[in-house]
This record gives C-alpha cells, sequence and structure tokens, in this order.
C-alpha cells in the first residue's frame, strides 16, 4: 500500500460513523455494538475498502469490520463509502493486537493482498505466520475460518504450509481464481489491477475445527 | 501416455530381471524380497521410467518399485534400463489393487504427472481421490508419506483439498517446482517436455501421521 498524506487526515477520520476510536472496549461484546447478533465477518488490511464495503451492501445480515494499520490509507478509502451502512465499522490498528479487540465472536476474516514480506528475517510479519493464527485463535466463535486472495505465489505457497502445519484443513482453493468456476466475486483494488494485468490471482479458504487445546494455547 | 503397441513385448518383459511377475506373493515380504532392510521408496505410475531408474541409481541405499498399469509402456521402459540395479523392482498393475501388494512397508510414494481424469465423473479415478488415499493406509510403516509433481492445476487443486480433507499435512509446496529453490531435480520425461514448453510444473510433499483409527479404516 503506498501512502500519500491526505489534507485534512484527522478530520476526515474524526466525522467518520464508521471508524470506531476505542475498539478494545467492545471486545467481546460486538453483536452488542451492532445491536443484533448477525455474524460478524472481519478484513484485516482493508487498504482502500471496497472489497468490506461491497461485502456490506451485497449481505446486510453479516456485521463487517474492516481493520486498516494506515490513517492515511483510511482517510482515502473513508470518502468513497456511502452512508449509513448499520453493517460496517472500521478500525485503526495493528494486526497484531487484534486479540485485544475481538473475543469468541467472529465467524469469518478475510486477508486479502496482504503485505508478503519477502525477506526470510520478516516471514514472522506475515499475516499467515504461525505467530497470528495463534494470535487469531481467540477470536472465532466456533470454527476457525480463514478466506484469503494473493497475486504473490511466495506468501500463497508459506501460507498453505502455515496453515496445514498449524491444524487447519484447506476448504477450497484455486490457483487461478478469476478463471476459474466462481460467480459474482467481490474484487479489491489490487485485484482489479492485477486482473487488468493478467496475474493469476491464488485464493484459499481454510477452517480449523475447534478444540478447547487450540483455544487456551 | 499415449500407447504404441511393442513388437515382443512378452519377450522383453518376460526377459526382464526387474519385472516381478507375482507380487502379490511379497505382500509385507518385500524386504525379504530385496534381502535388505532399507527404506522402500514406490512410484505408481513410472511410465517411461527415467525417474525411478534416475532415483535407484542416486540412492542406492533405498529400495525403489516401479508401478506402471500398461505392458506396452513398460516394454518401452525397460529396454533402456541399466542391467544389475540390486535396489529396483518393477510391477505391472492397476494401482487400485495396491494394497494387496504391499503392507507396511512404504516409506514414501511418488505421483507424477497422473492422469488428471478431468471430467468430474471421473473424479473418483485420480489416485488422489478418498477413494485411494485410504487404499495407501495399509501400505506405509509409520508415518504416510506422499511426494507429488504434475503440470495439471485442476488435479493439483483438487489433491490438495483431498490430502488435507483426509487427514494429511503439507510438508513442502511449490507452484513453480523448477524456478524455485531445488537443486538437481531428477525429472520424468513428462517433466523434461513440460519445462521445454515453458510450463509450470506444481509439487507437493505430504506426511500424515499414524493413527491406528487412519490404519484400521
Amino acid at each position: 500500500m503506498r501512502l500519500r498524506n491526505v489534507k485534512n487526515k484527522q478530520e476526515i477520520l474524526g466525522s467518520s460513523d464508521y471508524l470506531v476510536v476505542n475498539p478494545s472496549n467492545y471486545c467481546g461484546k460486538w453483536s452488542a455494538f451492532f445491536g443484533n447478533s448477525h455474524p460478524i465477518h472481519i478484513e484485516v488490511g482493508m487498504g482502500k475498502g471496497n472489497f468490506i464495503m461491497e461485502h456490506a451492501l451485497r449481505y446486510p445480515d453479516i456485521n463487517f469490520i474492516g481493520i486498516e494499520k494506515y490513517d492515511s490509507v483510511l482517510a482515502r478509502a473513508i470518502p468513497k463509502m456511502p452512508k449509513d451502512l448499520p453493517n460496517l465499522a472500521i478500525i485503526c490498528m495493528d494486526a497484531s493486537d487484534i486479540h485485544q479487540v475481538f473475543s469468541d465472536e467472529v465467524e469469518c476474516m478475510y486477508l486479502n493482498f496482504s503485505d508478503p514480506w519477502p525477506k526470510k528475517r520478516h516471514h514472522i510479519r506475515r499475516l499467515t505466520s504461525p505467530v497470528f493464527l495463534k494470535k487469531y485463535a481467540s477470536i472465532f466463535c466456533g470454527d476457525f475460518h480463514i478466506i484469503q486472495k494473493t497475486d504473490n505465489r511466495d506468501l500463497f505457497e508459506y501460507s498453505l504450509l502455515s496453515y496445514s502445519q498449524y491444524g487447519y484443513i484447506l476448504k477450497d482453493i484455486s490457483l487461478d481464481y478469476h478463471h476459474s468456476l466462481y460467480e459474482d466475486i467481490i474484487m479489491t483494488e489490487y485485484e482489479k489491477k492485477f486482473l487488468v494485468q493478467g496475474k493469476s490471482i491464488y485464493y484459499v479458504e481454510v477452517v480449523c475445527h475447534v478444540s478447547s487445546e487450540l483455544k487456551k494455547d
């Protein structure tokens, strides 16, 4: 994600109804925040926000929470969003704090075009590293469920090994998502760009059947 | 595998020291057949045999057994093989009989460029279908261990799901085997051809930690 400074950044963020300023206050209580018991889906690294916003529009009976590390990125994403979506919230935070913001309440997590951290010594920073998979364990209600898309082969190979070795089972996979049989795909901004360039998009859906052991770890 | 008739097929096969005519006689006793207790690796669908023959030459302390369904293919493979490799045997049989030929004695299985059986109603014939994975359960000694290469995306995606859902864990994977960091790869005839054509080769290594439950199934 290229970061350009945005004028009036604080003003844009401050005036947004979607941005939740103290998200850890709602840890374990996001259903109360939304005022209903609909399933909660989160996108870690929402970037410019097209994916999470389109999902919120298409699926009104699911609550969507977008997470993004950089406030400059959010300041560019938020003004483009439609007003008054009751099932959308946005959080500005680092993914490494995720276990302090959610507890036994997330049904599904999306990881779209995450930073591939190509250097070997940085692998641990990948959002699918064992360190992060362990952090995610406490946020899910029921089975753990992650859906990932990426154009990065190394990250995809790494993620498949990491999921499998952690205990996740592959539920669905495509090594060329847009030339497979999936219909009506909601795309991220990156995805649209890569598609125009003719790049393959990798897709995987994994589930980890809950055992109390994994929850406790 | 294109099948061309081979003159003197029976003669070639009959005179080969490598071909084992009644393989089920050795079920559970392949170490006695080889006269040593070296690990046993098998290739299911050995085709023209370059892969298994090169492995036998390179790794004299592993016993290799190549399996091929078509005698016409073997009649073309056998004359090209060097003589007197004490750690090589060949079996002509259908893979679906594999559990009648091996019992608690195979350390590793190779599946190279297996028939992709592209039609949905034929999926069950793929060598990585749940039907076959179940057959393999009784042949391995210790953990189940399969190494697969293919150029076929559909077969590869299917196989990854099938392995994972059966209980295998991904140990290693490459979506572009020949442009990854692997060294000194022993290739099949198909693989050499595909490499020249610039096609990507998919590679995966999976293990399934033995539980008495899976063995019994």
